[in-house]
């Protein structure tokens, strides 16, 4: 059934239907911040020296069809998600315990866990912990299935990113659905794109509410004399993705007045500090610029610091030290770091053992939860007695699987049949490291047409994740909940595809949805 | 007195200041849409083959001062001026006889005026006329002078850009002012850098609802069977101030819920028809990528054929005329761009012969027409017996006086003790080409310092230019007004700048005004 959707979809562009849709995505994102820096491979630091050229997000020129139930079912579990992952953080007995085994091999996972037993060794001065998430699907579309099925491919408990320029993607397809007005041409004629297609993406709103709420649970400052309030922003050199982040500052400032800076993880030590003579360790920020004026920091949101190569030095270290015992609430705290770790969401998914999600989620509602381990690929640690180094070693079982580092954000996935002969290429100590992990099927035929930063137009098929956005405000101190909500969606549509030259290169893209 | 407010202002910015400020004003001008595309001497065809790149406008880092006395006449003056050139389109005859002596001296003036009188024989099609007008002045301050005086530069009949980035250049700076909310710093600390400043600045809104009151009043569709009506921008190849013109199409689409399409000038003639069959002449649209749907046009809006240049071949010609024929409202008709040559200007400005204020604008308040009358500098034509030649060939009256081609957009103006011998240097029958004018002196003391568009920062004195919007419709029938508008403004700042080599370099920047 769903097959059939994606078969004629989207339709055919003959050149004057691509050249007038291809120019007015580019001009509508540059009109409205839909914009990044340019790479260095596409403007060089010598052509622009003063960092001044932008260029529209790479952008897909049609809304990707979606399932509405698939769609629907992300939504309604995202605050049940996000009390998950709250109580997880508040289990550090729990986390400490699955770190345990990944200390000796992993270096970052090792670091982050220091800095969490250096402030609990002080005493942490702030309970409040604020996670801004977003939980990333796939419609699993299996060949022989009936009905699409929403399976989740990671969870994000630290710089959940994109959710500002996806706002944009979200009123970029909904206008080309409707324009012009009253008589809408934009689009070739196709039953899929009628106006109203595309449901509506409050991320802006939904992050930054978040972002506000507990600026405002921080409750006034602890300086004697009392100081202005703010939000720091710490975010790394050169992001090209700035204007992502910006969505959310220019709404913190507008609607919710609340102050805002941007700072650089490696000036942090230079321009934050904790006075050792006030116990509460408010964080006092003062900006170059105005270096008399002092600021205390309610909140950190973080959209740095989540990558190994985002520490270069001890110093980096200091700094996330120097933050995590602050009385600013953080967005995310080390623990809660951790708690997005691959392994964590694997230790979720295990069908034996204790039912984990059934204690971190005892005064939820059976059927939810039960709605949500249906969320959960199947998946495997490696340990010696256990049905992952079965299926992984065995290539008729391993084709159906994917072999990934247990740590976020770490790439270098194994696929299918590969998978023995690298297992037996690497010495049996490390095999913990990895994950065993069933596949997932998109829509065998989803395609779309793509606008790249560079300007490249590139077609073919593609696969598409759906990342749903949830913010949270919990005291970690107990557990107590005093926000959740959902809101805001992001749909990225990967894809090998093929340019006018008929050369196959890759593109990533910024969607949005069409519900079906 | 006003010139005290001028010498220490901007304040002085620290290097980090500074740093703070560039790259605020830069992100968030591309966050807005306050951008351009590149300069090709900034960034060449072959390293953006797509066009994808955009860069801030050129934008002041501050608001520049502006006696508030001059800012609200000039506001309240702009209906009297609407009605004015209203008249003076209308008055066919009036205009014919001062184009007479130009005809043999100006191909230019001479083609329009063809192009007017082959539709005039025809018989026009549409009597309403709208018109979306910009008055620029200076505030005069002569050094002896008490209070600044308002002066009037040029009035803009066809083309007057800027609304749409205007706008946004308004709330950049009133943001600044006023950022972080509560404590605002952005700005180091001056008397005159206070929250509520800059006033508000409606150029974006006034503008699309002046097109889209002549939208309306065009009425029913003229075609058989009825077709879907429209709004057509007509713009220049390669235009770079793109974003200007969608600010307006963006809000006629999104407020006023009015198809609008861009069409280049040279491709009037392949996607618009005027059927023989229909005497009424309907202007018929359909565009390349959606050929089967056509739209009538209600308004054809000219962001073209303003210069020589915009006519490249009879082609051009032919389809100006096209487009005056057609039952399209036009903004401007021919006769009402003629009516914003500097040739008018200076008529309406003499002080001998016939009062043609008072004519025109006869059924107007007397003391608005005298102050009306105080915005113009005194300027003289060049004829046998008048003062003008008298003023211009003795070296000691020149002195303050500027020699300016009589049409629009000339520029290529002759300043001062350079008069005599100009005029001595060319024959004497070609001196009816150019208007003698009294120099307006703006504040001596201003300065401010600028981002360009290539990101270079410049500091320096500055003189700068007020321009306030105005849209009028008329019938052209009998002269009766059926919307008359004042709202928007442009502040324009130029400068001989100096840039941090120490090298004498140009800046035009967009500015906005702080009351003083």
């Amino acid at each position: 059934m769903a097959d059939s959707i994606y078969e004629d979809y989207p339709p055919a562009l003959n050149p004057a239907q691509k050249e007038f849709l291809v120019r007015t995505v580019k001009d509508w994102a540059t009109q409205n911040g839909l914009v990044v820096r340019p790479a260095p491979t596409f403007v060089s630091k010598e052509a622009d020296p003063h960092g001044v050229l932008a260029t529209n997000a790479p952008v897909t020129l049609f809304p990707s069809p979606f399932p509405r139930t698939c769609f629907e079912e992300a939504k309604v579990l995202q605050t049940v998600y996000n009390k998950l992952y709250a109580a997880i953080t508040c289990s550090e007995e729990w986390i400490g315990k699955i770190m345990e085994d990944l200390i000796d091999v992993d270096d970052f996972i090792s670091n982050l866990w220091k800095v969490h037993l250096a402030v609990q060794k002080e005493g942490y001065s702030q309970t409040l912990s604020l996670g801004l998430f977003r939980s990333d699907y796939m419609a699993h579309s299996p060949a022989n299935s009936t009905d699409p099925q929403l399976k989740q491919v990671e969870f994000n408990t630290i710089s959940s990113s994109f959710g500002g320029l996806s706002s944009q993607v979200t009123s970029l397809h909904s206008e080309l659905l409707e324009s012009p007005p009253g008589s809408p041409i934009a689009y070739p004629r196709h039953p899929l794109l009628k106006p109203k297609g595309v449901p509506e993406n409050t991320a802006v709103e939904t992050l930054s509410a978040g972002l506000a709420t507990a600026h405002t649970a921080y409750g006034p400052s602890k300086s004697q004399p009392q100081l202005p309030t703010c939000i720091l922003f710490l975010v790394q050199e050169g992001e090209r993705n700035i204007f992502d982040q910006l969505a959310l500052s220019r709404q913190l400032e507008k609607v919710h007045k609340i102050p805002v800076f941007r700072l650089l993880s490696s000036e942090i030590l230079d321009h934050t500090l904790i006075s050792s003579s006030n116990p509460s360790r408010p964080l006092i920020y003062s900006s170059p610029h105005a270096e008399t004026t002092h600021f205390e920091v309610t909140t950190v949101y973080l959209r740095c610091f989540y990558a190994p190569t985002d520490y270069k030095s001890e110093r980096d270290w200091e700094a996330r030290t120097h933050l995590e015992r602050s009385a600013a609430i953080k967005c995310p705290t080390v623990l809660n770091q951790l708690s997005g770790s691959k392994i964590v969401q694997q230790v979720l998914a295990t069908t034996t053992g204790p039912d984990h999600l059934q204690a971190f989620l005892a005064d939820t509602d059976p059927s939810l939860i039960s709605r949500l381990r249906e969320t959960f690929a199947p998946q495997y640690d490696l340990s010696v007695s256990g049905k992952g180094r079965e299926l992984a070693l065995n290539p008729s079982t391993a084709s159906n699987h994917v072999l990934k580092p247990q740590r976020e954000g770490g790439g270098n996935n194994i696929y299918k049949t590969a998978i023995p002969d690298f297992l037996k290429s690497i010495p049996e100590n490390e095999w913990k490291r990895w994950i065993l992990m069933e596949l997932i099927h998109p829509p065998a035929a989803a395609k779309n047409v793509a606008l790249r930063s560079d300007g490249e137009v590139l077609g073919g098929g593609v696969i598409g994740e759906l990342g749903v956005y949830g913010t949270i405000l919990w005291d970690q101190n107990g557990g107590k909940i005093l926000h959740n909500e959902q809101g805001g969606w992001l749909m990225r549509t990967k894809a090998e595809g093929v340019n006018e030259g008929g050369v196959a290169t890759g593109f990533s893209s910024l969607d949005s949805v069409l519900l079906f």
